[in-house]
């Protein structure tokens, strides 16, 4: 039941020796999605052990070439080792014409379909459904449509305890209808609640991934109580006035974000690399969200699975 | 007085952990000349701390993704490191059309000038020359058209001796024309040859990049006596079958094309993922050509400055 993030790349626009551009990689139960392509994914894959043959979902937040220009040569390698299954992608509109341009030159022998899928980044919007899991837009504001992310599990069912069901020799076919939430009424007409019967629920757990623009506060009204949240972090706040021009943010506007969130974890990347040491960005986000992490390539951060401390059935 | 090969990317076309997919920069006399650009030469120019705003020239053999996806990323970084000055690449004739459609989409800002230099590969040609320099094509045979490319230094001036100036006290203005080969004719008319005045010319020193092609002998002819030979390698001779099938050389066939070329030295590269070890690799080529090497990234391989053993004045 895993739910874990892997930042495969967290550089800004310039690549270091460390760091990468921009890709991330979320399990959801052994479901894989990649976020943003920069050059070097599938190296980063490689190297970080994950098996990406199984990643059959990839958003794109913006057609900036350090977010993207690892799409070319994943495609190519998913190719190379016989994917036969489709791959859905998700990006603005304009991808769909650069992917069809490349493929034109270079997917004759592809052996699997690219679904390409446009979003309308300026808008929030669900535009991926599973059993398990949403995934929503997150208007953002850049020198290019851009957009978020957010990864949120849908409610999951009621767990019914054991003991109740010896207690009150409930029976099998009763069973769905209380984990749905329903109460129990038994031979006597007796009426037990569905809270006698079940335990709280586990949490729907959530990710957002803001990459790529100003802080806009409002968008804290979407991503409240978020577990992890990752925000780019391009500047310090002694360069505010770079990062406004820019349309970046700084650490401290990251941190100022994710305590309007109420967020569980604040996750920082996507550094310029005009600073020598990325310390600073820890200790001023701490400052005012201590939960806030500097990340490195290859770090993984999950999602415990927990019950909910109330009772909501 | 530098000619040195780094080898940037040595895998086949699924790059691993270790080999990133081909590219490689010569360094003739602190001029960078980059040979393929596959995913990832822009991070690994850093990781090996060459100097790639230096790059003025771009020489691509053909156009398969392992050898040119690292392009858009290294545009887009040498554009946010403000290069003003013209980038020359080389390539067949398509790449120029996917340049100009990448550039539609990513270029707006590019405060620098691609110029697109075609080339036709199925013919040898000089393709490139400056006062110390050329580049050749040679045809070579894979699945797409392809070719090689063979730099080799212009001749180079005599030099005159200190003691044949001294002794014959040879004017100032006579020099040029001795080191250009004539002979001296002093005040009592006698005739000094030029043999006597000047030391044995420098050796030109040549380079030859020979990937994704068949072994072709008949090309031993354009590289005789080659200081340094890269020939692919991405089968072993228990796998000739399978090189042949896809257009690719085994470990066997580079050493003996090495051996007809009279090579300096013989580097190998281009390995197919599947094999565990490259061991086998140097091993097999050795029993056919001694001064075999399998190159790893990062690795540098130079040419020392030598002098001709005979005088050819």
């Amino acid at each position: 039941m895993s739910f874990t993030l892997t930042i495969l790349g967290s550089s800004s626009a310039i690549p270091t020796t460390k760091r990468f551009p921009t890709a991330q990689l979320l399990n959801v139960d052994e479901r894989f999605f990649l976020i943003d392509c920069g050059e070097g994914t599938q190296i980063q894959l490689n190297r970080f052990k994950l098996r990406f043959a199984r990643i059959n979902h990839i958003f794109i937040s913006h057609l900036h070439g350090d977010h993207i220009f690892g799409l070319f040569g994943l495609i190519s390698t998913l190719s190379l080792m016989g994917r036969t299954s489709d791959l859905h992608i998700y990006a603005e509109s304009r991808l769909g014409e650069i992917l069809k341009n490349h493929l034109g030159y270079f997917g004759e022998e592809l052996p699997f379909r690219i679904n390409f899928i446009p979003i309308v980044p300026s808008k929030s919007k669900l535009i991926y459904e599973d059993d398990k899991l949403t995934v929503t837009t997150i208007p953002l504001k850049h020198r290019v449509p851009v957009c978020g992310f957010l990864f949120r599990e849908k409610p999951k069912p009621m767990n019914i305890t054991r003991e109740a069901i010896i207690r009150y020799s409930i029976p099998v076919k009763q069973i769905p209808l209380i984990k749905a939430g329903a109460d129990f009424t038994d031979d006597s007409g007796r009426v037990i609640p569905n809270a006698a019967l079940t335990m709280n629920r586990f949490r729907q757990r959530s990710y957002a991934f803001i990459t790529d623009t100003r802080m806009l506060e409002k968008n804290a009204a979407l991503l409240q109580q978020v577990d992890l949240l990752y925000h780019e972090a391009t500047f310090l706040d002694k360069d505010r006035k770079l990062a406004h021009q820019t349309f970046h943010s700084t650490a401290s506007e990251a941190a100022q974000f994710a305590r309007k969130c109420n967020a569980g974890k604040l996750l920082l990347g996507h550094f310029s690399v005009r600073y020598k040491s990325t310390a600073p960005f820890q200790d001023e986000a701490r400052a005012i969200f201590p939960e806030s992490y500097v990340v490195e390539d290859g770090e993984s951060y999950s999602v415990e699975l927990r019950r909910e401390t109330h009772h909501e059935g």
